[in-house]
């Protein structure tokens, strides 16, 4: 079996403030990345937290994606980490879109035992704005 | 709000195949390496798969813990991301006990909008044995 996965780390800045601190719209968006990447939902579990900030997480039959919100900071922090025929950025475009961020910085990391000398390896990095080049 | 946090990617390998395939004890194990944190469990979703593995996910009031399972390869992967006062390598020592772990290799990275220009930076790594030195 094909142990080997993409670990898409993404943070997300400028965001809507208002979509950062609605659960159902956070939960929606992220069923959708999920659908974006070709993974299939399989549990959810999310949380709003008072004053302000949500918290979820989608079980996908090829691992997981995550976010957490931080409306007063217009931040979030997601994670998408596929095994197979996946396409994390096809999820990372839609969340850039649905929460409305104006800068983005990913990290692609690989993960999984089919490499194992090559285990969590930098794939690649992207920002916008650039801060600063691909670190390895 | 302090929206810094520490995101502990690890991989383990040489796990107890039966251990990789129990969805009760997995899902006991992350529970108690979020105790060990010192995180606060809200939320679970476990799932086991045919012919092998689990997947699950501990949503703590300081964000989350993951795990992804490959009995057949006796590997695991696992993510640890909090907030405040927690202390992931706490967790990452519960689980490397309880998995039965031979090899294990951490990448800790930062996380969050309270560093905008250091946002992701690598913290730090460890791997038993080294594989490699730290990327950065």
């Amino acid at each position: 079996m094909d142990t080997l996965g993409r670990h898409l780390l993404a943070e997300y800045r400028g965001c809507d403030a208002a979509v950062l601190n609605d659960e159902a719209q956070i939960e929606a968006l992220m069923h959708a990345a999920a659908k974006a990447a070709g993974a299939t939902v399989l549990l959810t579990a999310f949380r709003r937290f008072e004053p302000h900030g949500v918290t979820g997480v989608v079980v996908v039959s090829e691992s997981h994606l995550s976010i957490h919100t931080w409306p007063e900071a217009n931040y979030a922090a997601v994670d998408v980490f596929t095994c197979g025929e996946t396409d994390c950025y096809a999820a990372h475009a839609v969340l850039m879109a649905g929460l409305g961020a104006t800068h983005e910085e990913t990290l692609l990391v690989q993960r999984g035992a089919s490499a194992p000398t090559e285990s969590m390896r930098f794939l690649e990095r992207t920002s916008t704005p650039r801060l600063r080049e691909v670190g390895t």
